[in-house]
């Protein structure tokens, strides 16, 4: 009993009681999970010189990294993991703009911890691997494990175009999947499913750039290396490359907002009364009342 | 809130009240994301040596890109992103013949719409892998990530078969996951379900075609890379296999409707009390009340 | 609408009133979509020598079979597509033995359409990849398209103890994924989880032996091929293995079944009042008025 | 009718009326299917040679056995499957100690069996493979098909810390996918998700030690191997790794539980009232009632 009260005191004492704080908590431990589950399936494959998987296997890891992410934080703070996310639902209207730090800070932290952790893990197989030498090109090139690079192939003019497109991509699926007005997954599903869109992403638009399409999922890795041994070509290689993955999936993020809008959700919304071929009317209906379109979560 | 007020009468005017141009519009994204998906994944598997992918990425590719075409526009149109499944709507009395024009034309646009979007966002990978020489036959034949071409050794007739074969599988799954008298998917599940179905045909009859299946899937396409610099020959190659894609999935919409309902449906609708022994009674009477079969979507 | 009447008329009159009959039909129509993926994903991977697709998509192929097959004629028939499970269901007093033979000379007749089928569709590649030269063993061997052989290491027994428990572990898991008093799959995704589970057992038990686990999958394309141009080796092969496919899964789905009844079933049953943890009291009430264990079904 | 009944009686006389023990047998299933298909597929790596499976077979092969484990026994015993999640159950005061004992017991006897029998079922591939001679380390080590061994490049420190991360993710994984004050999975497809979580673990967090991630998976392939062949070697391999996936684990359990309640859960079950955006009120309400945390199952 007594034991039972001092465990519900303590509980009481470290209980953050400020929900902005905690949606950044929330942020924080999503993004790491994502990050952690990502980097890690890239290490494997590099370090492990394809034995350990291959490039799906980096598609699956991101992909499965979003779907737990969206299960650690997707009733506290939408699991944006994404600050283009986060911004692009500030801009709308849909999160008040005094919360953006906070998620972004969380997101940025969540992202620099699992690299750090990454770091950690695996140190001793970058030694072996590398010898100790921690370059961002040649044979034996480790930064990519962190953050992403374009090809040699690529001008930053074309990546940019990449990371915008594929970003818009993202953010129609996550409408799409999350719109029940049309035909939205499964209440309970929608982690699964935007996982695997992640995946597919990858898979048909990761070759070019990496598909970082999330400033969260880049910039914080790339400062980490940077400090952790890379040094500072880290920003400058692929033609300082660095700004792209924070610049182009923002921009994208809108894009993909504004198509989705365009083409499907303004002409739903305007339907005074709601007659479309899905049966769910109960959750529509709760929408309508609700007032329009939702947040937009991962 | 003047703002707001803004917003709104911009959201007003930019709105399509017209029905079938909505059906269109949706048709078009479904398609879009559905072919970039999809011929994204052929892109990195052929431009990226094996590196970045293999057969099995293609066959998801073109999955996941169905799972998402479905959210995308399943509760608007039905998401039916195939010429031919849109026909055989038409034809058994399911949709309006007068909405097959917006249909047809909205997934072509879409699928020529992601031709482009993909050739832009591969075009360096493109250059630096054939040096310029686009062709569709050869060591870097490279107009196969866009429309499909059969294997050398296929027979014209054999290659016929082959698509009609398969897409009665497609439509047998279709009609056969979502049928509520049956064993359906759950509900906010079917996308996935047919994203897995078009999965496994590309796993099981895509080495002789390309599993086209679908006009909507391969004529756009062929028609972007006469005109992209592939040449007249994109449609010259394989014997003039271009006319099959769309003749051969058109026929075999039929052939699979004609077998599931021989073999499944028909003895079911003609039931006077529903004692299946599936659970989902309410289902079952509603779509009793509906009149008969619904519509075929994917 | 006297179209409609004379459609009406015509399908009034192909409707098959008999249920045992239709459960027939509908057990041809799954075992023919199950063997139509599963072995032809099987001959991608051999005459595409491993250019499209590998071992991992032969499991991918079967287990997506599965799924649709229990799509497609789960409400009907229950979907067994397996002549042991089937006799397994009359033995334990699920089915009335006087249905075993629609359900088995349906199961026989998709399985070995579908064998037709299969040949047909790869009949081009089978003459390239062989040169007309149809065998069963030897560098060019391609009788494991169709029917099981082990592996040249193994003994009879061996391989007869690998079907035995192969299957045993496919009814547990069946009985597992559909026990609404334990932890089952959520009613409609149930035919996805087999699918995985039919995957699985081909990655951790399919190498020895191919993993017929059903008699169904395995004797008609043997019949098949035998007639079809491998001539009477395809019975001889492997110390006459044909038979073990037929006899050592049959003992196995009794095995599976009596396993997961005294490790789990039996001591659920006789609770008098339900209070495991599991929340759908609902669903158990109904069972246990239902009567007991419901049918076995894939 | 009479037959019925002496069934009636056997079944009556079979029946174990002791909870514990129950859920220890629940246990032992489970355990035992999670580990016959987790080590089959990785004897099928092995022993084929790359040729029926890759790295990525392991993980899905893992992945798919936790998911077939918790459809097993999930309902009965919450389908731990790990003795560190059992013991960290009981320190939280989830789970009475009294009950550990057959928890850990069942989880070892059925480890030990799969053992066993995936030495059984690979005893011609593996005299084939290796012509006898069983070892630990080499060209044609085949200890690893059982327990984990750390790769030649870790120091044991590393390796510790990576099975506390790795098994600290899967618990902050299960408690996410579990919490119906967040995000959780649908009831009912928890198993799968789980399963996927133990996949992307494998595929992250795998290369540098096996991610044992758990004792029960561990210990008792190691003593079986150590019996039936390979020796003593076995526990002085990789400078007496043996103890790490007993200790780390247990540790990194509570270590994830610490980490999910103090960023999510404890901010989550203060709040007066229930107002979270998740939407299924009904199942908090009852967890509420039910007092709190529920207990962490797999």
């Amino acid at each position: 009993m007594s034991a039972t009260k001092t465990l519900e005191k303590i509980i009481s004492w470290v209980t953050v009681r400020n929900q902005t704080v905690r949606e950044g908590l929330a942020e924080a431990l999503a993004t790491f999970l994502l990050m952690l589950l990502g980097m890690g399936s890239v290490a494997q494959v590099v370090l492990g010189r394809k034995n350990f998987g291959e490039y799906l296997s980096i598609n699956l890891g991101f992909g499965f990294g979003v779907m737990l992410g969206v299960h650690a934080a997707g009733g506290i703070s939408g699991a944006h993991m994404n600050a283009s996310i986060t911004f692009a639902n500030c801009l709308i209207g849909r999160l008040p703009w005094y919360k953006l730090p906070a998620y972004v800070i969380g997101q940025f932290l969540g992202s620099f911890l699992a690299s750090s952790t990454i770091f950690l893990l695996y140190y001793d197989a970058l030694m072996d691997y590398t010898g100790g030498n921690l370059t961002v090109s040649g044979p034996i090139a480790t930064a990519g494990i962190f953050a992403t690079y374009p090809a040699p192939y690529m001008s930053l003019s074309g990546g940019f175009v990449n990371e915008l497109v594929a970003t818009s991509v993202l953010l129609i699926g996550v409408l799409a999947i999350n719109d029940t007005w049309n035909a939205a997954a499964l209440q309970g599903t929608g982690a699964l499913i935007t996982g695997l869109l992640v995946m597919a992403i990858g898979m048909s638009m990761g070759m070019n750039t990496g598909y970082a399409i999330n400033p969260s999922r880049d910039l914080p890795p790339r400062i980490f290396t940077a400090i952790a041994g890379w040094g500072p070509e880290v920003f400058r290689a692929g033609n300082y490359w660095w700004w792209v993955p924070v610049v182009a999936p923002t921009l994208g993020s809108l894009v993909g907002i504004f198509i989705y809008n365009i083409l499907i959700d303004f002409h739903n919304r305007s339907r005074p009364g709601l007659d479309a071929a899905s049966k769910s009317e109960e959750c529509r209906k709760q929408d309508v009342e609700a007032g329009a379109m939702a947040e937009i979560r991962l």
